[in-house]
């Protein structure tokens, strides 16, 4: 897919991701030290944020807690916002995601933790925004202005912008860095082969869908759930592996798609295929989404293994099935860049008018 | 309904519920000092749950950070027990969940927390489970043997130990107590008074459905979904408020049901009943669960208003969705018991076997 062929301000963005990495990476990787300097010192990192910025933010988590060794979580915001809670966070880094940075509720959550002693840190695509003119460190995303509604070269960036907080906070890992440097060829690579996902498209567009991922590749799976049901108007449940075993899985049988989102590597690896196995065996149609050769193998679609390791796989993975989505969108007669019943304003709570 | 009626194994569990309720109250409430004497020192409280025991942890998050005002999160069991992480949790306690107190991933999570610097307790209803005896401080259910795979007494009871540790470590509070004191009673006003909820049945037997909740009420929503899905063998998406707003209210149109579940009192509860506006105006019939009786008026059915404040109100709110599930999984046709492909030995991870 190429910017001039491409039918939909969702499909130009997507074909934009590359270079929106590049220019990230590009402003955020020699930032490392400072930002270990500035948060090094706290025992707790936590995450504010929500919809695409969160799918990124728990990727962020599990990167610091597997590679960082920094215990980390999700704050609620609605602590923050509802109900005014007085916590001590005088050991915490809080880090807001919000690709405008003027989602109130999330500038509104990043006040409050700097009230409650942490050091906050912003990740937006504007530097002007709110979140990035009040937070101690500003981490701005380049994506370029972002106009469809459904996010993606916002949403990689920010990931892209996790994976230097955690390896800013992690052990230096030159074979990481290098794997690092080399991702946005990888997504124009995953851009540029794109014909062997029309069969995907077809079965998404006849059945009900659940999409299961766990670990560093959670975030991810979240994301294409919530690109399919945001975009494709239909509800889509994301499951980790753990929860969709102890009890929903039960609700998986003929007639659903299965999508199982892995990486190449990792300790997760075999059981995402022994997993797949064991949706098939239910009568689910089971749909690979990155991962390696054998998980594909495991599967009876796959949207292409990925060369990349579950630490940068986040960065690669959801790139196909951005474009799945926006195909079967159109295939729906739906309009992928403005979904029915949603803008790119969007409210969280009552009364306020908020930006994602 | 009463036990001698009740045509299942899991309504008469549900029955069960107010002695079950008075026995862990009576059990754990005097061990409140011991409780804060034990824990009162650390920083931060951690839990780790799956399925039901995690939904009752997210409620007990929720009151450590709104009443406590303890800062709380959730543990990733799988930084645990497949990425096998080093953290530094010796600020932090960590409390598994597990109605067996044998779900080996629990089991392993809380003694890696343990050898991690953390003061662990134990939720199980086993005071001779390995998680029991493990752990620095075990707080014993007594719900009885529970044979019905959907968890409902169990459950209950474990929010009910969510309710002891907030009150624990937060302040003393007379009022509170007293409200506390009188639940058992108000699960059984529930229990007696069903007949208004056939309506409720008939809607979800035709529909798919959604089900949203915020803040106190979150992991009562998650449950109530939880509990649709794998005992009706439907997917069923539980919604916090905000996140539904942010992008998957997309999919609720005509022909979807909308579960709200709310309190009657708290700093959410205006906002849920503009939401039941919203979701009507999108054509979604909307059913209210608990909340007031101007919550209940502003959907177009409801299980009945719940006199209990929001802090207090999951101890009660979800019986009544207990109930319409059990039936709505008779009138389909399913064993409630033993829903397809589930038993209560359940697996979450690959070569153990397990027990939720």
């Amino acid at each position: 897919m190429t910017l001039e062929t491409a039918a939909t301000q969702m499909a130009r963005e997507i074909a934009e991701q590359p270079d929106a990495l590049r220019a990230t990476l590009d402003a955020l990787l020699p930032r490392r030290e400072e930002i270990r300097g500035q948060l090094g010192g706290r025992r707790h990192v936590l995450f504010a944020a929500r919809g695409s910025s969160d799918n990124a933010a728990i990727y962020g988590r599990y990167l610091l807690e597997t590679h960082a060794g920094v215990p980390s979580g999700l704050v609620s915001p609605s602590v923050a916002t509802q109900y005014r809670s007085r916590l001590d966070l005088s050991d915490a880094v809080v880090v807001g995601v919000s690709q405008s940075g003027r989602t109130s509720e999330i500038v509104e959550t990043l006040d409050w933790a700097r009230t409650s002693g942490a050091v906050t840190v912003a990740v937006s695509n504007d530097e002007t925004s709110d979140l990035a003119a009040s937070a101690d460190l500003a981490l701005t995303t380049h994506a370029g202005t972002e106009l469809a509604v459904p996010a993606t070269k916002s949403y990689l960036t920010q990931v892209a912008a996790m994976t230097v907080l955690g390896t800013a906070l992690g052990p230096q890992d030159a074979t990481l860095d290098a794997g690092l440097a080399a991702i946005p060829d990888q997504v124009q690579s995953v851009l540029d082969h794109t014909g062997g996902l029309d069969p995907v498209v077809a079965q998404l567009s006849e059945t009900p869908c659940v999409v299961t991922g766990r670990g560093l590749m959670m975030g991810t799976a979240l994301e294409i759930a919530l690109k399919l049901e945001e975009t494709c108007a239909r509800p889509v449940r994301g499951y980790s592996y753990a929860d969709l075993r102890h009890g929903p899985i039960s609700a998986v049988q003929e007639g659903v798609t299965a999508v199982l989102v892995g990486a190449a590597d990792g300790p997760l690896h075999d059981a995402m295929i022994e997993l797949a196995d064991d949706l098939r065996t239910r009568g689910a149609t089971t749909v690979a989404v990155g991962g390696s050769p054998a998980m594909a193998a495991a599967c009876d679609l796959a949207t292409g293994a990925l060369d990349v390791t579950e630490r940068l796989a986040p960065l690669v993975t959801a790139v196909p099935m951005q474009i799945v989505v926006e195909r079967l969108a159109r295939s729906l007669g739906l309009d992928p860049d403005e979904p029915r019943g949603l803008s790119k304003v969007t409210r969280t709570d009552v009364p306020t008018q908020e930006e994602t």
